[in-house]
């Protein structure tokens, strides 16, 4: 069985535990408190050097981090993956924007703001994140203005990465007002089949 | 022919360009002047909402963004892809790493410094940034002390993905005086059949 080291608020956590779901793979869910740096510990390290939440314990021990790396690796052989060559690049070019230009605004300003309690402390930052986060729903509504998924026709690993923290972006203070086609498109990808819903647990 | 878009002392630029040449397919290659803001024209804008280099366009005029997406598309088939799903999962696992961890700290720095001439307006920043930087090379040289590559015996994308940024950190400040792996592993690198050394151009 595979065992899932996860914080249950956190978007990045709940797109392996919903692909092992989708999937039809059994896991054992351990959480890890990372306001209490519980993912700092020596013993947490020896898991994960890197430190980080989800970390995917393979049925034989074996380790995995990369909340993305998961997707790809539990995917495998599933219509979550297109089997066209071109579709399938596009589908890694969504899931790098998402930990490059999406996750790191979109996500780090719902965590200060909702999680730990640093709206005053981080005020700035989160004034220069945040209209980074924009330029990210930007690129996503011109996406899915042509079409249903980001992706084509159907859903892929890349409307789940992008649906963990687009769906709480507003926990983070931002306004999808203006973003009709993604609203449609987070709709719609609760519709999925095998979509749990966030969090996962708790 | 593919056609990239570029910014020639840009790591991310020299990861398509590398791959292409080690692929044997010949390419065009278009510089733009990121300082110039040439990659936020209207017209460029219509290539990549996202409004960043590299850009691929592959020879039927289909564009690709995110320079590991553009490693994996043109890596299929080849040896730079492991076989064995765990040793694949784990190159996927490096190259979130990079594009996460490793890259905002240590490619951003060099920006700064080197290219940008911002290392007195962005100083304290360079500092906090600076110190993800160095936990990033922690995380490579405990990796690179247990084997010669970063996925096993051989190389992979991940080794082109982290070598790009890597090699030339010390141009963003950083030493590399306290990874010897990390130093025997950069020159083992430039020993892969296929490798050429960046930038490409210029």
């Amino acid at each position: 069985m595979h065992t899932l080291y996860g914080n249950a608020p956190s978007g990045n956590c709940w797109k392996p535990a919903m692909m092992l779901h989708a999937r039809g793979l059994p896991f054992r869910w351990i959480e890890v408190d990372i306001l209490k740096g519980e993912s700092r510990t020596p013993g947490f390290l020896a898991l994960n050097p890197n430190g980080r939440v989800p970390l995917l314990q393979l049925p034989d021990g074996r380790t995995l981090a990369e909340s993305n790396a998961m997707l790809l690796h539990l995917g495998e052989g599933s219509a979550w993956i297109p089997s066209d060559a071109y579709l399938r690049a596009k589908m890694y070019e969504w899931l790098f924007f998402e930990q490059y230009s999406h996750e790191p605004y979109i996500a780090t300003v719902r965590f200060w703001v909702k999680h730990a309690g640093k709206a005053e402390e981080k005020k700035q930052e989160i004034v220069e994140r945040t209209a980074r986060g924009y330029a990210a729903l930007g690129v996503m509504e011109r996406a899915l203005g042509a079409s249903p998924f980001l992706v084509g026709e159907r859903p892929t690993l890349a409307d789940i990465a992008l649906y963990a923290y687009t769906h709480v972006a507003p926990e983070g203070g931002f306004s999808l007002d203006d973003y009709p086609a993604v609203r449609r498109w987070l709709d719609r990808v609760t519709s999925v089949q095998g979509f749990v819903p966030m969090p996962f647990f708790g």
